[in-house]
């Protein structure tokens, strides 16, 4: 039997600061297939807790009615796997939240490393990353949803991952897809 | 600059026959988020064309429509990278049609290889896979819906490949997520 949980991950999906089509920065709507989709990867690859950050009560509270539905409502008995994965979810209101609360439960300050679409000099190797984590220090790993996240926040990070690239100059996965990709380049095994 | 398709893989999303989760076979209904995203990985990884499988004309229908709004429809225009994702999507009624497109279109019968999370003794490694796919001959990567490809479909296909697996015994993702693992297994490459 593995572990429900064997990584020092956390992951946080970020709704503000980001960006939209525009440039300007927003605070984006939540997507329910993010919440359902990325809590599975995370629940998959032994991600310690995956926080749903936004500033915006009346998306919060969305969040936690779909939530409590998998978790201790109708869903949680309807689809009990649906639900273990539910039960990663925790709402922030900021990723300042989001630290301080793994502070509070773990007793380290976790590094950030935020993903991007874009490469820069800043930028870690997957490689390096799985050596960071192999250390058994924490690590907050921050998606950004709609045009991605601003860049002031990019820069106060302490880490930028290299971006998911595949075979072609196509560059425009769902956050969805991006999640799923990078938690398997950092937790997968196969032949 | 890398060319718009890389490989000699076709992406096929089955609605029919699948089971639901009582293990009955259905016709699934087709989710949105699940062709944008789809489309979108198989764009990055240079997929040749993503087949939407449905024998319900109004889920065809229904996919007609959202396919020609980004590929001709407002958009087109509002989102050019969308375009280009969409336009890979095929809609047929049956997988024999989906490998009678690909024969009077390329001349060569493809291999069919379906994806499934369970295990079984005719599996095959992503590695397997990679090397069969510099051969140069073209294959079918068949994902279900609903709960997954009928039995009786699994059986008929050529080739059945190794489940997803992370770290955990948990190995419940969404056809979204598991489409974008594979096909990053199979095509990705980083450091």
């Amino acid at each position: 039997m593995k572990k429900s949980y064997t990584t020092n991950l956390y992951v946080a999906l970020t709704h503000y600061p980001v960006v939209n089509k525009n440039g300007d920065v927003i605070a984006s709507a939540v997507t329910n297939l993010d919440l359902h989709d990325i809590s599975r990867v995370a629940k998959t690859y032994g991600v310690r807790l995956f926080f749903v950050v936004t500033p915006l009560e009346d998306q919060q509270t969305l969040v936690e009615k779909l939530v409590s539905h998998w978790v201790t409502g109708f869903g949680s008995s309807y689809n009990p796997k649906r639900r273990e994965a539910m039960e990663l979810v925790r709402i922030k209101n900021s990723l300042d939240e989001v630290i301080d609360d793994i502070r509070q439960n773990g007793g380290k300050t976790p590094k950030t490393v935020v993903t991007s679409a874009k490469r820069g000099s800043r930028n870690i190797s997957f490689g390096k990353f799985r050596e960071m984590l192999s250390s058994g220090n924490p690590y907050v790993l921050i998606f950004g949803t709609g045009w991605g996240l601003a860049q002031n926040f990019v820069v106060e990070a302490d880490y930028v991952l290299d971006p998911v690239t595949g075979s072609t100059d196509y560059n425009h996965l769902s956050v969805r897809s991006a999640a799923a990709i990078i938690l398997d380049r950092l937790f997968g095994t196969y032949t």
